[in-house]
């Protein structure tokens, strides 16, 4: 098969990463007879100092004709001081998730066995857990009505949702529980706000076109709490964009692997790839930020978005195989241990394929 | 001295943990010379049964008329699962908040050594955990416009902020950060919102005003993550009324102590203090309930509304001599130790005071 990829690398750590997960996919298409054509493309900060906004038109045509988009990280220090600063790379993720209708955003946590001691969770806790979170994406307050009122002593931001979006999101929800344990919980604050009833009243309505998914409801903060407690109780989890941007987070750290997990951000026209991790400035061509989220992310795009089971199976089976031999960078080396460098983690990789 | 308190005991079991607060509080007015007047009203579930509305005047003019406020528990099952009923014992819950004017919501998370394993984190991420949330309470999203459009197919929430409320909670922030170890942390979500840039810039012009105080801005899907690894890097936060909901649920789990952590609410006309612990509907009547929460909560109030401090540190002192002492409720009795009644573990601290 022949694929184009829109190559968005990003700022900080970005470009590092995002190179080891070429040379795996290369590798990996080579392995398999398959052709991929890489087109990069400017976004985040870099995109801002070369041509002043954060998401180029450019950037968002090459995304448009790929068959899908693998995503670095954005963010740079000089934008942190001041959230209001006119232009700022953030806004260029908002508007590429709105423009390429990225509406769901799926984020699992799992655990590798031989990172489990990283967790700051006891291991009895964390053991066994393997969740999915889809988050929507492209609606709720992130993107209402927002402004001053008053000469500027009142703010106010606008949650809205239609029954359509969470109609959409709610779909993938039960498609993905259908595929795994046919478990399905619905995070809202029913109890408070009008936009979490109409989540729920519409997700109940669907729950008979799914008679074999067993639904529950649960309020975020009850949520926030179980997930520290018994994150293994949960399965696939939906919710809307703000709750699953905390939620999402918040699980992301109880898995002792934060460094190495990945995600997709699937919708309308295309899907995006992506590391949940940030640009860690610090780091900045330092040859020392772990790749392995990126490479991961990488086998989701060859599984979900071209149907390659087979080679996205391969990646991660590499991935754990250099995890096992302890062949990964500084972020998890023992004390003793020899960290490898960024590249050299994906030579090993491309050379274990 | 001489105090009204109001007496809310609530729905479940609250009536049970509040009964061994009162016979605790009595037993140190009456050791410290003070007499309490005790007036209880109805509020939540048995309010809705009684008078058809969860927060009557009758109870309102008893709380305005009050020192302080003691709270028990609110919510009964036969209310969950239908989140849109007109009538709901939470809409009282906000009702009161609102009318008392009680803006800022104390929610210290603290670990009791003698706990400290049955918390889900690892012992070297929880010990020395000793932070105060202090969440907005009568703004934000919980109390803005809401409704539907478009024929019941599009739902809104709005969230808004004047300067004036940020200003007074942030006051109170800075205060308590004053008294301890003079580190603030403000958590929004001002690279998106709005409401959260008010928060911040508000925030950040009183700085100023307390040159001893180091601020610290963090987004509210970081404190999501931090809370989890390293809940010990915090001391006092502040936030918005929704981002304090979920935050300070989080919080309090990761202390393996969340049966027993107090809280209070304060603000315009009086203060009222209450177990962060719901309701537990399956526990009514069994006498099995934990009162510490409760207790802690009563410890509290003498401090904070009637400036007793040696009374509170008594009664603090005998809730951590039961506790070593392991006369305790079945929560946290130990499998194969003797689980103490709610009743029994009241008796034992007003014998113990
Ligand atoms: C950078 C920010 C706007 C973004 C969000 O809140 O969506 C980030 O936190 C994320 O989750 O991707
Ligand atoms: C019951 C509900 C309305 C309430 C809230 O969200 O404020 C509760 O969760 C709380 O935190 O006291």
């Amino acid at each position: 098969m022949k694929f184009n990829i829109a190559l968005l690398a990003g700022d900080g750590i970005g470009p590092e990463v995002i190179n080891e997960a070429v040379k795996v996919s290369d590798a990996i298409a080579k392995k398999f007879n398959h052709e991929i054509n890489w087109t990069p493309a400017l976004t985040g900060a870099c995109a801002i100092d070369a041509v002043g906004v954060p998401y180029p038109d450019e950037t968002h045509e090459i995304c448009m004709a790929a068959d899908a988009v693998l995503f670095g990280a954005i963010g740079h220090p000089k934008y942190d001081n001041d959230p209001s600063a006119p232009v700022r790379p953030e806004q260029g993720l908002l508007l590429m998730r709105k423009k390429l209708g990225l509406f769901a955003n799926v984020r699992p946590t799992f655990t590798f066995p031989s990172l489990i001691d990283n967790s700051p969770l006891k291991r009895e806790r964390i053991e066994g857990t393997d969740l999915i979170f889809l988050r929507e994406l492209t609606g709720g307050i992130y993107f209402g009505e927002k402004g001053r009122k008053d000469g500027g002593e009142t703010a106010f931001d606008t949650c809205t949702y239609t029954r359509v979006e969470v109609q959409r999101l709610a779909k993938k929800g039960f498609e993905l529980a259908m595929t795994r344990s046919k478990k399905l919980c619905c995070v809202d604050k029913a109890n408070v706000l009008e936009t979490s009833r109409l989540w729920r009243e519409t997700v109940q309505a669907m729950e008979k076109e799914y008679p074999e998914v067993t639904v529950s409801y649960e309020f975020v903060d009850a949520v926030a709490m179980r997930l520290v407690q018994w994150p293994n109780s949960y399965d696939v989890l939906i919710t809307e964009n703000l709750f699953g941007d905390i939620l999402t987070d918040e699980a992301s750290v109880i898995s002792g692997s934060m460094g190495l997990m990945p995600s997709a951000s699937v919708g309308e026209h295309t899907s995006l790839y992506e590391p949940i991790h940030g640009s860690y400035p610090q780091a900045t061509g330092l040859n020392i930020a772990n790749p392995l989220a990126t490479v991961l992310s990488a086998a989701m795009m060859f599984e979900d978005a071209f149907g390659l089971k087979e080679e996205a199976e391969a990646i991660r089976a590499v991935v754990n195989k250099s995890l096992e031999q302890g062949i990964v960078t500084e972020d998890l080396a023992g004390k003793d241990a020899k960290a490898y460098k960024t590249s050299e983690v994906g030579d090993w990789l491309v050379a274990n394929l």
